[in-house]
């Protein structure tokens, strides 16, 4: 199944989308209580925003061994490969919506890069739970761009702006649920150009490990996201270009990309 | 004002205190749209809860000269005092209220630690405002105890579950508005023993400071938090405890320590 969240006519839903395309509007969220209505919508006709905002946004940062060997080079160090799935946090301030510009910051350098990845979406409330069981509390799975300035990557104490500016967090198009996380496959487009892929089960460490792991000390609830990491190196991102994050079986998740009037970086 | 948020028979609002601890019910919310009702009740006949659920949870984290200090020599360093306001984050799950215990994992250290701090909640949308205007877009101030595991702290390359296990996040009792947050005195007590204390004006950032430098490149939104962080040494807490953390002109936000069964920390 199909999950969308839409705008239309100022107003804000959720939706289930058939293969036909057709967005059936939901009373309610797939995360709570909901009806399905009679209202009807040709998906083209509606417009697509982040499927979920999230209670709270984990995302898995270095769990893939190019991506971290690529990440130790930026800082001229030795790559460490984590030995515990331990999660960190992104903002919903930088959610942005498939086809949404990612607006570069005009003081930012030029080294604004994509990171591809698979998100999972938490749909029911849990804590400790076993590494066998903790795909039962999946609802679905999207796909996000973790976008991120290496410049601030590397100077600032904290991520807040080298990942959470604000449109640094494309994710979407829409979650579908019913898939096993091991068994897709992610492709990374820059100007339709093949820059990076990977299957998702070379992670360091699954979806059922990470939520396992997270869930002995933190409740996760429906709507929650966690985004799994890219594996790769990446490559800058500028004005005018155009980045696709393809994830099989759910789908491709596009953004243009912009930067902010009385640009001078580097 | 002193504004609320509560559980009375299972259902959740917002209210207003007035001097004489009446609460008044509110339709809506002070982030959004609200009404006044005719509804009221007797302070010590509801339950509190965290005064806000933010959409994004914002902490200073480094933001005082002797906590940044004490906190470098726990990892035999010389201190770095920050030279930009750079922000941080915590995480909803983490939350509770007033009165609410404290849980100790059971295989935390006896290291765990209370921060008492000063929270501004946002209430207006703000982006890419100025200092001297920057206050204009606060809604009030409540308390925060920004409690931490050290040992995790040190160890762990998140502070996921060193900050954010489930009951670290103590935040209230209430918000007060109309406050100067330069005219603010913390005083911090661990079984009524006074164990800290720090005028807020004392900050290497103010509040001004910091939701400007914040909202050059994030959008702020009615009910984010900005906790802005703690001064001087802290101390262990064990189960059993209780901690206290008062704000002139606030009040008192106050938990008591209890660790998980199954304890052997060390």
């Amino acid at each position: 199944m199909r999950w969308c969240r839409f705008q239309r006519d100022g107003n804000t839903g959720f939706g289930i989308i058939d293969d036909a395309d057709t967005v059936t509007v939901i009373a309610g969220s797939p995360f709570g209580n909901y009806a399905v209505t009679g209202e009807t919508h040709a998906l083209g006709d509606v417009k697509l925003l982040a499927p979920v905002v999230p209670p709270t946004f984990y995302a898995a940062g270095v769990n893939y061994r190019e991506h971290v060997t690529y990440a130790a080079s930026l800082r001229g160090e030795e790559p460490v490969f984590p030995r515990e799935p331990h999660v960190g946090y992104r903002a919903v301030n930088a959610l942005v919506a498939h086809d949404d510009p990612i607006v570069i910051p005009r003081d930012a350098s030029e080294q604004v890069q994509y990171e591809g990845e698979l998100v999972a979406v938490i749909g029911r409330k849990c804590r400790d739970v076993p590494e066998d069981e903790a795909l039962d509390y999946v609802f679905g799975y999207t796909i996000g761009n973790d976008v991120s300035e290496r410049a601030w990557q590397k100077s600032d104490r904290t991520l807040w702006r080298a990942k959470n500016s604000d449109t640094f967090k494309p994710m979407g198009p829409w979650i579908v649920t019913d898939l096993d996380p091991d068994d897709l496959h992610v492709t990374i487009t820059l100007n339709h150009r093949v820059v990076g892929e990977y299957d998702v089960r070379t992670a360091i460490f699954g979806v059922a490990r990470y939520i396992s792991a997270m869930s002995r000390y933190m409740t996760l609830v429906p709507g929650d996201v966690l985004w799994m990491g890219t594996d790769g190196a990446t490559e800058n991102m500028k004005d005018g270009d155009v980045v696709a994050v393809e994830i099989s079986d759910i789908g491709t998740l596009r953004n243009p990309v912009r930067r902010e009037a009385g640009a001078d970086g580097g």
